[in-house]
């Protein structure tokens, strides 16, 4: 049987690696490397290096690739993620076919943690019923942008005995949870932080967490929420790409 | 100035430290390894497990010490945890006194990630008011239960699009979040997912994550409800202490 090593690889710091996922790179035949649109190079380097840090077994191959692109033209939110995750899965089908045997394993290297807004076991789901091979899963964890977060900012995501509500931009706008005094927000292109009550909340924000271009800003969002909104602005034009995530925290 | 290294360790697999966390190990100049009672003997023993691992430097020391116990006469539950963590900082403070100079590190390995449910952040806050020396902090992000939880399953913390709700099993005996489909429920001594509609929800159950004694259930609550709580008895019988933690997902 074929192994599928699902591996978080953390958040753009190659020391958020683990031991057992450095170990897990290299009892792999293949690790598939994805590479982007020419704004995500970044995103394809770091994978590059992790392996150039820390791969030693000779006989583990790179496989590079090109994702598929989403169709633009399909009106349907949901049948143009299911036809993408599709393409994605048949496309892993193929790469696999071609450069393992039966016996073989393969590496797919995951941003932050594989459990966390990512697609991977999805889209492994899907391949399960297509790919006309048995397989298994295995799945490393990996630091998350959440921790990454909260460890620059020297922070708790949790306050004494409180629930923590994690969400996107798009869930934001219905409003702050009732349920908790702590929510990271996360997918968030629009920074919905802009429609609470300014005063009534602290934000804590990162972008690029845990890679050489990180920045944090924290306060009050009556006080910092306009200096987020210009830095967020001026990164993403400068890079052509931005990687937000941010924990609000009701005032007491 | 000295420098607090708060480590994220993981939960139990040595190999959850990160390359990021075995180098500030090694930069400490300390290395604060608290001795638990008895039953928590086997944590005391990862701590010492991870130090001779990935400690190489030879000038870092491995200081072992008591960790007060809390006063259990002491009727207020909220007066009784500030008297317990302000006693813990007098020791941090005692015991950095005595072996690091004012330019000294000193390492504090802490389970999981430090940011979750974790007191050591709060300490640092109180001791920052005692230690009569200045001091910065640096946190280092872990692997945690959470991640150890979804990787060891398989599975998603989230469904496609919508939020999770990380809480307490006190908390979650007030009713399932009305806001997320998928909720994490940690320091749960009494299994409060006994408390909902067996029929309606989803359990990814484990104890022990990411150590040996790892074990898992998952399937309809009305199902695997009662095999969970009679593994998680006799375990903890066995054991002398448990540690589990469960996702819950809403059934479609
Ligand atoms: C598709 S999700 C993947 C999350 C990832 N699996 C994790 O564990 O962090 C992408 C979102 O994660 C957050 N994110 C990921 N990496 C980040 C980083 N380095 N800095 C800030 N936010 C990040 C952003 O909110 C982004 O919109
Ligand atoms: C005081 S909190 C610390 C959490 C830790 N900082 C983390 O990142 O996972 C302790 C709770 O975490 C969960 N937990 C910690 N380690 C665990 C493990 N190895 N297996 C299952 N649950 C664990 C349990 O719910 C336990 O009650």
């Amino acid at each position: 049987m074929r192994k599928l090593l699902v591996i978080g690889i953390g958040t753009g710091n190659p020391e958020h690696m683990t031991v057992q996922a450095i170990n897990a790179l290299n009892r792999a035949d293949i690790v598939l490397v994805p590479r982007k649109g020419a704004d995500k190079e970044d995103l394809a380097e770091l994978r590059r290096d992790i392996c150039r840090r820390y791969l030693s077994n000779p006989d583990t191959r790179l496989v590079e690739f090109d994702l598929p692109v989403r169709d633009e033209r399909e009106p349907s939110y949901t049948k143009r993620v299911a036809d993408w995750h599709d393409e994605i899965a048949a496309t892993y089908r193929d790469l696999i076919r071609e450069h393992t045997d039966a016996g073989g394993s393969v590496a797919f290297l995951v941003w932050g943690d594989p459990s966390l807004y990512d697609s991977t076991l999805r889209i492994l789901d899907r391949l399960r019923d297509i790919a006309g091979f048995p397989f298994e899963r295995e799945v490393i964890p990996g630091i998350t942008s959440v921790q990454a977060l909260t460890a620059s900012h020297c922070i708790a995501l949790n306050t004494v005995g409180n629930a923590v509500h994690l969400t996107t931009g798009r869930k934001l706008k219905e409003g702050f949870p009732e349920n908790a005094d702590s929510a990271v927000v996360m997918l968030d292109g629009d920074m919905a932080f802009r429609t609470l009550d300014q005063d009534k909340f602290s934000i804590f924000w990162g972008a690029y967490l845990g890679s050489r271009d990180e920045i944090t800003i924290s306060g009050t969002l009556s006080e910092v929420g306009g200096r987020i909104v210009e830095t967020r602005e001026e990164a993403r034009r400068r890079k052509g790409w931005i990687m937000d995530t941010y924990l609000l925290r009701r005032k007491a």
